[in-house]
């Protein structure tokens, strides 16, 4: 049984107020349309077309790497014209499955169990069960339980009102049966516009026996129409996350208050305090600890670890048993060793820094390796910019850095080296040697205090 | 018709502990008084009396900028007494509105739809339907429906207890009515206070007819007496800005997360991460994104620029384009031309910086003129301060300024000038030319590492 | 009468997928073990004994300083297994009660009123009336409402599991009695556990007359399982001490986004900002603020002292009517005294810092003694550090430190000095005289800007 997944993305969704397509909206990072074809995929369809209307070439840029085929609506008329559009790549599918683009927390288990009763009957139907049913579609169901009718909201009587089943339009069915109801539906309403909803209610004139499933979560089905939406969705979507990770061995100080967007790989005994917000790929060695505050994004962090509170680290990697911050910034290509120490207010750049090394305050080091052993003083920095070119500063294992001390590369400090605090260190520094590069001291005689000016 | 709005500010809030009056506890950045004077001037009122008692002095300080008369309640003798202090400074107008310093989120449409039925009729009383109603005075009607008495909590009958309609202590009245009815009423009662309450008891047994109205919203009519309702309270607040930014088109990434005192304009898809503070006049162009643990206060940033994570701007102007921070910190008076770069560990205060410029790591920058295209480098500093006096750096077209550069005020560098890393620049530094003031560096021969002392 | 306490903390606790023993989570900074010994203090009990199982020795290691006897469990055998161990340590007791070290938010005075009961009859229970009592142990009444039985979720008719009252584990009995009660419990049962429920079902058929009392709070008897429901406690106990706070009158701005690890001592108004985590040991003056993101652990901060926001202070003393921050570090022993100013990037170790002293941008402090009214300038330095020695800077009433200063310690800059900006001073800088130590600038002829190479 070949499956085809269309994801219907062509609406424009006013009520985001956005110049942006609302399917590239993003929840967790991501655009909402990127969660749906992830939920697709994982379901390993035979195919995935996607109908977009509105920003098309936006949509289809975002997502360029997705592997699927894009069909354009280009009038709005209704979802079932959306579906009618994006058959002809289906052709060769034996059944078809429709979702949307912009109700992204849909899972794959919701889809498998729904793809599963397509097959025996032609057609499977999502519905759900909602305390307030108001504005939705019921279902309509006879004596013995079969679905029969799908009743628009203002069209229902106020026994069907009463109904709490709803139709979330979400639908599995046989590709022919499919292309027949298509083939037969009309756009004779008010809006002029031809609904998918009309296949059930012809299937079900045929005598098809419609299966139906329910979702998990009934968020699951929740639709993004405006930013407070967004806002729901995006917490029950941390809320999820956050739940998962603490089943698995990381303690979250506060869940509420713990955002990841892409993907954490944490070993068990991780501690994450609150107010960390986690991007990219992140990996967390066992007994890492992140502080309060922090911006974690593409890095990997060793055992045992202590990321202390608000430091904003990227693609960088830190070996076991250092500890960095407060206050630190690594950016991208900083690989830190086991054992290191990085203080307050110091960012570190494309540098390696050896075992052991410690860079405590207000520093900068940008493309520059660092030894084993190291210790570089307050206010040191790599001068590695001329303004047009970068260049390499090495220091070589054990060397001391005194404080307030500019390194301007290309300059080599030898290992055991020491520096001299406040100097300007333009040429090697021999190994083992003190080198500094430093004015006289003088007192200026009669010198007097300035007096307050205007 | 003239309205006059009397503004009962007098309570003492005991359970506040607090030295501060109770209506000078701020909610979102403003005191509680100030709230309610905005909600009594949104309808335009004739006149507005605000009748003060404990800490006076403190509270017509603290709101001295507002138009409105003080009346002091030199005793706390009810909220009946109260109204009588400000009778006589409302004796031209037609009705008088009785409003509460300490119910600080009663909305403008609550006040009108109010003010609206008094003038059929001479008395109107906001009420409210709770679920738990005890300890609030339930209102009693008749068979049909009209009010005709206010039945304290511990009067009720349990008959009445049951009643979940009660009375808010907002009304309006007719001036002439108002001033008979408060001459009758009196203080026989436990407390040994005249109650405003018992003004539309007189009303009823005079077979006035009571119109009443609700509030959209019970929060409206919630007054804070601990801080716990104030916290209560500056949450819902804060959940209401919030809803409405969302809905004209800011995505917030947690709107739990997200604190406005004072007044955001900001333009669609503006992205505000977690956490983040917006004090004073806040303005934020189209595409800005502000990440996550950011303070901004009275500032204005251009379009599609990057505010990073845990930056603090403060009376600053950014242009468009700019990228600025993480730990970035603009101080008053810093107004960044368009693209921009300020990077972590910067402070800049009253300088001018040009288009395209780059200070990214470790500076400050205070009292300078910076042109276009200069960079900055790391640990740069303006010493801009003689202990007494403060004076000018200027910096012309891109110069290039090297790291560990301490640029002594006041002074100026050239366009196209560079200056040497490490370098203290005392003197003007000629444009297009390379300028240094650094040590010559020297090794030590001989020289020994220190031993660990002790 | 002299009650021993038993408590049980021997539990694996797989779920929390941890190395560490479950009663050693931390629950605000503390482990759960030390929650309830704390609880079971407040009773001043004659004896105190835990009983441990896995994870024995870091169980007592971490909780050394505790005044309690240890008596190990070796085999997991059920609750009243658990008890049997500790009861050989309890001999001279008059009455035990049992507690559990996964159940850490049982408060003082709910135990007291357990305890209260047990005297007039040899065993009181505690009972909770949950909504949802899936899962849990029963409590059965007779018709006159004595406790006559406890059945097991599993075991309950139809009718008893409508029952919403349950064991909530905590129990107080007569020592003679429960000894011959643990005598006759038996592990016949799917499980092969001794239970210690079994106690009830033995002294009620005896004819005991049980009491029974239930907690203020369902959360007091909650245990922790899994990270999730630790998460949750986590919240409940926040919240807790957040209203308590609130309450003596401290304003949080979000009692949600407050975290109390330890004890804070606050006077009256003052004033903590979304998201700040106390640790430790806090004392704030009144009239303290504390801006957004800020990390306070064992520190004093004198009355109307300003914290700005994301500062982290730690074992630090500031006096009053400081300014500290944003951005500021104090660490271990910084003690400033009042009227100081410590601005951003700035961190501060181990110095004493003079009244009226102001250090506001970009600097390092360590093992210094400033005096009062300094100004030390943006990036000065203490260079106190030679790779192995640590010496202290020394500088006196009135000085002038210039901007980007190295001060080469041990070193003093006597009072009223200047010292000129971009100095490195390795000697003493005589009182009242200006100092510098700085080279001379001057301009390359001829030199022309770098290429971009490559």
């Amino acid at each position: 049984m070949k499956t085809g997944v269309v994801i219907l993305a062509a609406g424009q969704g006013k009520r985001m107020r956005s110049r942006r397509p609302k399917v590239l909206h993003p929840l967790a990072g991501r655009p909402l349309l990127a969660h749906v074809l992830a939920a697709a995929r994982a379901l390993d369809p035979a195919r995935i077309v996607v109908v977009h209307g509105h920003g098309g070439e936006l949509v289809r840029a975002a997502l360029a790497d997705e592997d699927c085929l894009w069909v354009e609506q280009a009038e709005q008329r209704g979802t079932g014209h959306a579906v009618i559009q994006a058959m002809p790549a289906l052709t060769d599918m034996d059944r078809v499955l429709v979702l949307y683009g912009d109700v992204p927390l849909i899972t794959p288990e919701t889809l498998e169990r729904l793809v599963a009763l397509a097959g025996p009957t032609p057609l499977a139907v999502l519905t759900a069960e909602l305390d307030d049913p108001n504005g939705y579609g019921r279902i309509l169901r006879d004596a013995e339980g079969r679905v029969v009718r799908i009743v628009e909201d203002k069209d229902a009587t106020s026994d069907e009102r009463a109904i709490r089943e709803i139709n979330t339009g979400f639908l599995v069915a046989d590709h022919a049966r499919l292309v027949s109801w298509l083939d037969r539906i009309d756009d004779d309403n008010a809006q002029a516009e031809y609904y998918l909803t009309d296949v059930i209610e012809l299937a079900a004139r045929e005598g098809v026996s419609i299966a139906t499933t329910q979702p998990e979560d009934l968020h699951e089905v929740a639709g993004v129409n405006d930013r407070v939406q967004l806002a729901e969705l995006e917490r029950i979507h941390q809320r999820r996350q956050a739940e998962s990770l603490m089943r698995s061995g990381v303690t979250l100080a506060d869940p509420v208050r713990f955002d990841l967007r892409g993907r954490l790989d944490a070993e068990p005994d991780v501690f994450i305090d609150v107010n960390v917000v986690i991007e990219g790929e992140v990996r967390l060695g066992s007994g890492v600890s992140v502080g309060p505050n922090c911006v974690l994004k593409d890095c990997v962090i060793g055992p045992d670890t202590q990321i202390q509170a608000n430091c904003v680290i990227e693609s960088a990697e830190v070996g076991a048993n250092a500890r960095i911050g407060p206050f630190a910034r690594l950016r991208p290509e900083a690989r830190l060793a086991d054992d290191t120490h990085v203080g307050n207010f110091v960012e570190i750049k494309k540098t390696q820094v050896g075992r052991g090394s410690k860079i405590n305050h207000l520093t900068y080091l940008g493309d520059a390796e660092i030894g084993a052993g190291v210790n570089v003083g307050a206010g040191a920095i790599t001068c590695n910019y001329d303004g047009v070119n970068k260049f390499e500063t090495r220091i070589g294992d054990g060397a001391f850095i005194g404080s307030n001390t500019a390194l301007v590369a290309p300059v080599e400090v030898g290992a055991g080296a020491t520096i001299g605090a406040g100097s300007v260190v333009t040429r090697e520094a021999p190994a083992e040697q003190l080198t500094v590069a430093r004015a006289r001291q003088v007192t200026i005689p009669g010198w007097k205090r300035p007096a307050k000016k205007r």
